[in-house]
């Protein structure tokens, strides 16, 4: 049965109804019938062809949340009519030492949901069922689609770098990742330190879980936190003043990078090496990290603030996302009879 | 008693015979009667007022060994007659976070042997008790005052970062420094990479302890080591291809500084973001660090390769290191009568 999707035929081009056949379903496949989908930045990013990567017709979405509808002859992590979500990506080799050493989101032939592959914008969607992960009861299925790229995105960088419930942590950027990092980062145990350069957003910040409010374009604020910060989560994929986090930073601090900033980052290097500091960066999670991030969710009552769009409007929620008003991250409710 | 050391009054001037007070001794300072002492090429920055923070009358040397002669009312680690080391720093507060949490190295408000101080090229030289190490019995103390800077310096990360046994470990620049690095990578159980631009050093990186001896200039050999490396050590001060060590790292690695280079070091954050990298810094190590370093060198027979001088030839053994001649660390062994 054909798919029906939403899909761009040209680089910023609208999206349209577009049909696709899947063929036959893989062994260790399988498929998802779309109940939501969330609105990434990334989605915008590849529709715009600004890695150089996308392939028309383009089909978005990537933070798909969906019931099982049918699996492939060897799957049996799920079954049909189990709910589950898929993130950024949708398949890994599972026989390189990053899948064995359970770093799947490392795998170097990791395939991309939509990368040379359509995505959920669409009826339904499918993947390797080792990247179809459950979602645990207590999670509201029309919210959770954005844990599974900007949720585990900010999520995972806690695990990876052993971030500890007595560390400060500030979140720069506080939008659709930073904000669910906020919630993160305060469920966690850190004390939160929210860096935004809009101005009056100090009490919707601190409800998210912020306990102090940074504006980032005081040069007297910044300078005030020297040698305080042991984590900064960068979520922002634009060019700041990096010296001014490192010397916000604690010894032993580091400077952690998400966003997919397109300029280098130019560090000095005595700063570094005087406070053993570092910088790093990190992709997304792995299966377990991320099924371990939706209990921790579904237990803290973690959820992205979400506004949501039918599906047949995508282009309005992407037009959103674009203009950057979404509060604080855009999701599709499905209404293609699937 | 005066203590009777070598000094250089002016930027880049020569040392000369220079004589000081040193007033009574702390409650916890420990005076060291100095028999070697390693030459840095930290030394030199120092004397040229590189780092804008030199005091004239210059005295260098901070890779001392020698022996107790005299100890404070309160100094219960070390008695007169124990032979010691002391390295760049010579005292911390020892009731900071850092310094009660065992990052003595990391105390703000450490005091440093050479910045407005005199350091180690004197008969005579002292510090606070904690920072005076006992050499372990089975250390030639003729060869050990370089492990106390440029050694704990290499060997510090190896425990700060948790490099494995398993890990494949870059060493980049083999002098004073990197030919320790080598030696500690190797004994740690490492397969080790030494990354050269010398041409004609291979037989020696190998006995050093080095399995491969790469071409830094090579961009070929460096080009088919990508995503090999965990750990890569960087040694020198001055600028390289670094977004080219950065792809030889594997998934999780981490490029690593020691070295003070002085123009910022710019990387672009999507290898870090997709690989999970790190780029970091640090300086040398506590006094607990140093201890296991020394117990270490001692059990694997680890020592520098020095060249030595007698101290009244200090001029000739700091030109020797400002020419880069120097294989591989140049140690003064004292004549001065003390």
């Amino acid at each position: 049965m054909a798919v029906r999707a939403f899909a761009a035929q040209k680089p910023k081009g609208p999206l349209e109804p577009f049909e696709y056949e899947p063929g036959p379903l893989g062994d260790g496949q399988v498929e998802i019938a779309v109940s939501h989908c969330g609105v990434c930045h990334s989605d915008l990013s590849m529709l715009d062809n600004d890695w150089g990567q996308t392939k028309y017709p383009f089909v978005p979405g990537h933070e798909v949340v969906g019931t099982v509808r049918a699996v492939g002859a060897r799957v049996r992590t799920v079954r049909p009519g189990d709910r589950v979500g898929l993130g950024w990506f949708s398949q890994s080799c599972m026989h390189c030492r990053h899948c064995m050493g359970g770093d799947h989101n490392l795998c170097p032939t990791a395939e991309q949901t939509i990368v040379a592959r359509h995505g959920g914008f669409a009826d339904t969607v499918r993947a390797s069922a080792e990247w179809a992960v459950p979602l645990p009861a207590g999670l509201d299925p029309a919210a959770a689609g954005p844990l599974f790229c900007g949720g585990i995105t900010v999520f995972n960088p806690l695990v990876q770098f052993d971030v500890r419930p007595t560390h400060k942590v500030g979140i720069v950027g506080i939008g659709g990742l930073g904000h669910m990092a906020v919630q993160f980062a305060n469920k966690w145990g850190c004390e939160v330190f929210a860096f935004s350069s809009t101005p009056g957003k100090e009490a919707e910040l601190k409800g998210l879980g912020a306990h102090h409010v940074v504006n980032s374009r005081d040069d007297a604020a910044m300078a005030q936190l020297a040698g305080v910060l042991d984590f900064i989560l960068v979520t922002v994929n634009v060019s700041l003043n990096w010296p001014a986090y490192v010397n916000a930073l604690a010894p032993r601090g580091r400077l952690h990078f998400v966003g997919a900033v397109g300029e280098p980052v130019a560090l000095p290097v005595f700063p570094l090496l005087m406070g053993q500091k570092s910088m790093s960066g990190s992709p997304l999670g792995s299966p377990v990290t991320t099924a371990r991030m939706l209990e921790f969710a579904a237990r803290h009552n973690i959820a992205p603030v979400t506004e949501t769009f039918p599906m047949s409007k995508a282009n309005d929620a992407l037009e959103r996302v674009r203009s950057g008003k979404v509060r604080y991250r855009a999701v599709l409710a499905n209404d293609l009879s699937a």
